[in-house]
Parts: C-alpha cells; structure tokens; sequence
C-alpha cells in the first residue's frame, strides 16, 4: 500500500495544480478518521492565503432539467475560454437517491477527459452538517489548485441548497419549460435564492415553450424583494446541445461579479460566510458530541416518541437532556 | 409584594380561564429566572393534554402593511363568532426596531377591552433561539386557558418568520398593493412559505391597484411548487376598515383545516413540528453553554476576526473550540 503523502506533499503537489494529489486530498478533507481530519484542516489552513480567487458558482435544478449535460456544455465554454474548471457535488441524501449525483463520471466525458478540469463525486451517506464542511475545504483545496471557476452541484430537492447558497458567489437554477408539474420536485424558497433562472433545453419544439416560461418567471420574479445587494435575477435560455445561451449565461455571472465587486457585496458576502461556516461546525460538531453520548441516546429513544405525540414538553425534555449531557 | 402563585394555583387559574393567572404565566415563560423556568416548564407538561385544540396562524408583513389594525378587525369578527383569541408576537429584533410590535396594546383598543380575546406583546431583547421556545410555551398555556384562535404576529423582516412557520398551522402573508418598492422590506423565501397572501388596504382609491396585485401575485404563485401538503395558496383583499374579505379569509383558513385534516397533513406537521421545537431548543442550549464558556468566548474574540478576513479556516478552529470546550 501507498505510504499517505505529508503535509509538505499534499501542499507543494496542490500548488502545481497536480490533480491526482488535488483528488487525494479532497479524499483526506472527507474522510472520517480523526488522524486524515487533522492534516486536512492542517493542509487548508497552510493554503489559506492561496484561496478565495475563484468564482463560486452553484448550480440547482430537479432530476431531468438536464444539470449534468449543462455543466458538461457550460464547463466546455469556460475551458475553451482559457479557464481552469473544478465541479464538486453536495448531496447529503445520495444514500437514499442512490447517488447518482456526478456519481458517474463518464456522464461529463469532456470536461473528464480535459486537464483543465477537475470533477468530483459527492462523498456519499454523509450528514448535511458534515458534507457542506468537507465541499467547502474541497472548494479551497481547488482554489489552491488554480481552478478559476468552481461549480457546485446540488439536487434540487433537499436541504443542501441553502448549504451551496451560503458557500457560493453566485446560484443558478436549472428550470424546465412548461411550468407547473415540473416544479414540484423544487423545494419551496429556492426559486427566491437564485441569482439567475435558466430554462434548460429551449431547443427544436421546446424554444415557444420556453420562451413562454421565461415570461412567466420573469413576471414573478419582478415580484420578489431585490435583497440587500440589489440584483434583479434574469430568467435566460439556453441549450447544452446546440450550446446556445451559455455565453450570455456567462456574461451575466460576470456582470455579477464586477456590480457586486464594486459595491461591496461580494467581499461583504464572503466574510459573512466564513462566519457562517464556523458557526455551521460548531453547531455540527456540538450536535454530534451531544447525540454520541449514550444517556442522551436512550432518553431520547425513551421520550421521543411522547414529543412527537404533544404529551410532553419539548423545551422541558430539551433542559432535561442538556442537565444530563453536562452532568459528567 | 405579591407571593408568586404556585403550580396548582397557576394550572387551576389557566384552566379556568382566568386572563391574570395566564398572563402571569406566561410572564413566568418569559422569565431568566432558572426557578421561574423550571416551574414553568413542569406548568406547561401539567397542562399539555389540554393544548393543541386551537387553530394557530402565524401572520407577517412589513411595517406600514396594517397588521395591527388587520389583527384587530379579523380578530373582532373571530369574537362575534364566538371564538376566544389570543394575540402572541414574536420579533427577536425588537431591541432594534424599538419594540414597536404589539408593545403599544392600544392599538387594538376593541380586543384589549373584549373578554374573550388575551393580547401579549413580545418580550424585548431576547435571542431568537430562546424566544421561539418561549412563544411556543406561550402558545400551549392560551389553549389550555381555552382559546380557539391563536394569531402569533412577527415582523416581515428578520427571521423570526421561519421560527413562526415552525409553530403555526397556517401561515399568512400581509402584502400591499402596488408591487415592487414595498416589497423590499420582505425576506426572500417568505413569499414562498405563505399558505396565503392578503393584500391589504384594499378600499377606495386603492381597489383598482389592489385587484391588479392580486393577478400579478396569483400568477406569480402559480409558479410555485406546492409543496407535500398540496395546497395552493391563494391571493385575497382585504379592508381592515370596512371589514370586506376578512369572512372570505377565515373561510379559507376553516377549508385548510378540514382539507388539512383530511389528508393527514395537520397532525403530521405538528408532530414534525414539535420534534422541531425540541431540536430548535436543544441547539439553542448547547449554544448558550458553549458561548458562555470563557475559554471559548477567550478564543472566539481572538480568532473570530481572522476566520472573517480568510486567513483561517473555519473548520480547524471550530475544532479547536471544542476540544477547549469539552477537555474540562
């Protein structure tokens, strides 16, 4: 067996953008062992002044809208542009959806095969606490690598898309035309996060379709509240088969970054979300401690139950159970 | 002074109805004082078969949108129904915003003079965590005092809204007329929680633009996913002064709780939702624990500035945190 590299590897391999090394690490960061967890953060943190260059992208949208072909056809447009592609993938319910989120690689065959790009699976069967810690280290690891571009994929319909929208610059969501019964896989309040809506396959038959859709959402999404960093999200179209619209997908995150550099927000956004990563950890790591320990184990599994029915006080059992963990 | 009531005088004042002794009580909710805790908790769990009768409605808007003046005319045609209702506010911010929420009861001159209806404003200057857990408490010793109709009022634009969702059966949205500009005040993602939407101050001159709001909303709506309980919220006006729409709108809410009810969802989430609460609350102890921890705070005052900038990164000192916070 290989001897695992150390820190001094792990650090100059990743500063000459080795991918190999890049995928090694990012293995160290999600690995549960507490000894791999140490040289992870121990590796981040001595990369730390190298990251935070990229643009961070996310990218959402329900199973069918088409987010592999997309990110497959939008990557092509960013390398062909001279850029350095990273695509990493938060799903925290792979366990149940059967992880078929970039769990096949073969599924983006030329941003695989190029050497600007590098694609990674979602660590599978992981706790959304723990998988949006591990895609953020992985997200400076890539930084550290010289990617100019990370895009974060996620499913549209769980909890892990305000855990992307707290760790990007800027979130995308895919739609389908002909609105109504495709929406019902999206969860609600996440049409309100995006930055930008893009109709995905406005081809052949689909473009009076979609052109349509994108009049309906434009009209909705005039409705919303602009937010403290006054953005007017767009609803555009675009086809990764002809490759139509993703240049203007582009310009726009562009426009976003220079508007958003210039007033502030962008920076303003970033500390923001380190300050939210740390508290994420602490909660995640707080929770943790607390659920492992065994006499809050079967307290739980004794009255948890009578919670749910409405027969006991959930802020008494809560007290109860914090007396007990603090207790030893 | 006055001696405080002890358990059995506190439930049998509740039970009867009694406006002092619930008012009391809740005062006791409300209290930093552990031994006022702790008797109000073991007050809530000698109660806690008698709660969960009410419909409970969580009401939010902007300021200027009229919602005191809405509560007070929707609340006054729920009294010559019959109904008992109480009034709660949440508004964690309230030390900010000069605790305008519900702080000045005369202005709901009709329900503070009715016997029938209990009006509470929210305790000032408290933390979210800790006045949700408050407010819920709250909610429970009203039911068992009788009341029929809880309305839980916040303002549109914290996050007390999600903590309120969290509580209620049904949630609903304030808006005005004239769409765009007096919606920046809202979250993002409140308009997409709303089980529905009035838009208020539909009288006079303001008919025309109201009815306009409404189909922009509506279609706007209609864009939504529907979420697991398959409702669509819809969008109604409303006159506080006229009293137009206010039965169409308990109308509504009196569908939902037999559609609700019928299709299982309304136990379902109260049961998600008091599992919730004990989550909610348990977070927010182990928070509070670890937050007064003087090493902790110590290394947090000294650390948190440079997770902020990027210079570290978050995950290794929240690491760091605990294993100060727990090594004793």
């Amino acid at each position: 067996m290989k001897k695992r590299l150390d820190l001094a590897e792990f650090k100059e391999g990743i500063r000459s953008g080795n991918r190999v090394v890049l995928s090694q690490a990012i293995t160290l960061v999600e690995s549960t062992l507490e000894s791999d967890q140490d040289l992870a953060s121990e590796l981040v943190q001595s990369l730390i002044t190298e990251t935070g260059k990229s643009i961070r992208i996310g990218i959402t949208g329900v199973p069918g809208v088409g987010k592999s072909t997309f990110i497959e056809a939008f990557g092509k447009l960013l390398l062909d542009q001279g850029k350095k592609v990273a695509v990493l993938a938060i799903d925290p319910s792979s366990q149940l959806t059967k992880g078929s989120i970039l769990g096949d690689k073969t599924r983006m065959e030329t941003l695989s095969a190029d050497k600007r790009a590098f694609i990674r699976p979602s660590p599978s069967g992981a706790a959304l606490g723990g998988v949006s810690g591990r895609t953020r280290e992985a997200m400076l690891l890539c930084e550290a690598a010289g990617f100019d571009v990370i895009l974060v994929e996620t499913v549209g319909v769980g909890q892990s898309e305000t855990a992307v929208k707290n760790m990007v610059d800027f979130f995308l969501l895919l739609m389908l035309a002909g609105a109504g019964d495709e929406l019902q896989g999206i969860k609600k309040g996440i049409m309100e996060m995006a930055d930008a809506l893009v109709i995905t396959k406005a081809d052949g038959e689909n473009i009076e379709p979609a052109k349509k859709a994108k009049v309906a959402y434009e009209n909705a999404l005039h409705l919303f509240p602009l937010g403290e960093k006054h953005w007017s999200p767009k609803v555009q179209l675009a086809s990764s088969t002809s490759g139509s619209g993703l240049r203007e997908i582009w310009q726009r995150i562009e426009n976003y970054e220079s508007q958003m550099k210039g007033n502030g927000f962008w920076e303003s956004n970033r500390a923001a979300q380190r300050l939210n990563w740390l508290d994420d950890q602490i909660q995640f790591l707080l929770g943790q401690a607390f659920l492992k320990d065994s006499l809050v184990q079967k307290m739980l599994l004794d009255r948890r139950a009578k919670v749910q029915k409405g027969e006991l006080n959930p802020s008494k059992l809560a007290k109860t159970l914090l007396q007990l963990f603090f207790q030893k």
